[in-house]
């Protein structure tokens, strides 16, 4: 079956190191889904502005994915234990579909680029192919009540960030809290626990470069980005 | 982008009408999901056992789809008002892509086709193509804060449901409460309501045959599937 992407979501994501490892986990991130010229249509969007979330289904279209794996190493898990890839949302699938639910903020109208949405919680890189958009429907999608396996078991490894306020003045004012909470949830690579390694990535524009001893994340670099 | 088929899907619907409009609302559906040779490999579901929902990826292959529109009319708004198509979870959008979130039940090592998912409360067709299979991951999806729009207003037009003792018998005993659930959640096709009218439609091997008046759903036939 052919798939084409019906537009493409802006972030503050050059690369894919930093971004959280899910969905709706950093809610200050803002992205926009700009589409195609002919999917720049108000009506396809009617009624959509009723809904607070909304499904992206994109294309892992930068993962270095030669061929799937049946088993890979979640990073969560430390990298040292294999899961199969169909219980995780690894990259290495046979179909290289992703899914995140995000807070639909706006639909704006925009002069060149018709209906542009602005949405926050993004896991996505910046120019990642949007393949579908849904509503959230609360009634078929929320179920508190399930069980997460081994996904839920470490979602509250959350470092403490040390910021010096004069690295955080080179962040622009409004996407401060955006990138404490990217830094709450550890952006370092999968595997990697050096206390002396100075770990970096791209966001907004910038590098921001940093330090992880004992659960404290230290900034120590904040640099316009080449 | 060429998206494969992993699997597919063995339910008890061998055509679209019945089946609930939304995954999860009749839970007592049983469903299958069987994989294609290469995909036979019980490590490629390790893990996926501590979830207890899963997310099915699948492709609208049944609906006549000749093309995308941009609105379309929700059934569930009676048929008469029109929504965008993103706004909506119709087949007729740009990609061919269904979402549908799904107990668990087990997985099975079947001798013959390896892995086979057991899963309950699906709205999907027999045969219906499985693109992926995701762990529902509760922190990322479940938002139960969520504004579901239209979509929500409507998800209590619950139907009382008459089901006479000596058709009832004819439904396997266990198969009988997953019936009941289909028929109050209103299986017409969508636009009409004519009391005079007997509807039909498959399911799990047998036609269903009932009329509907102010709200009362009344059995008038089960016959094995011709």
């Amino acid at each position: 079956m052919e798939i084409n992407r019906i537009g493409w979501i802006r972030t503050d994501f050059p690369g894919k190191f930093g971004i959280p490892r899910q969905s709706g986990l950093v809610e200050d991130l803002a992205g926009t889904v700009v589409f195609e010229t002919k999917y720049r249509n108000a009506d396809a969007f009617r009624g959509l502005e009723e809904f607070s979330h909304i499904w992206l289904i994109w294309e892992f279209s930068e993962s270095a994915r030669d061929k799937w794996q049946p088993m890979v190493r979640p990073p969560r898990l430390g990298g040292n234990i294999r899961k199969g890839v169909f219980a995780t949302r690894s990259p290495f699938r046979p179909n290289p579909i992703g899914l995140s639910c995000v807070r639909l903020e706006r639909i704006e109208m925009h002069p060149e680029y018709g209906p542009v949405l602005h949405v926050r919680g993004a896991d996505l890189m910046d120019g990642t192919p949007i393949l579908d958009i849904k509503p959230y429907v609360p009634h078929a999608d929320s179920r508190p009540e399930a069980e997460g396996g081994f996904a839920s078991r470490h979602r509250e490894d959350r470092l403490e960030v040390e910021l010096p306020e004069e690295l955080e003045k080179k962040v622009p004012e409004h996407k401060r809290e955006a990138l404490r909470g990217v830094l709450a949830n550890d952006p370092r690579p999968a595997y990697q626990n050096d206390p002396e390694r100075v770990y970096g990535f791209g966001f907004a524009g910038l590098e921001v470069r940093f330090t992880v001893r004992e659960g404290l994340l230290t900034v120590c670099e904040v640099v316009p980005q080449g």
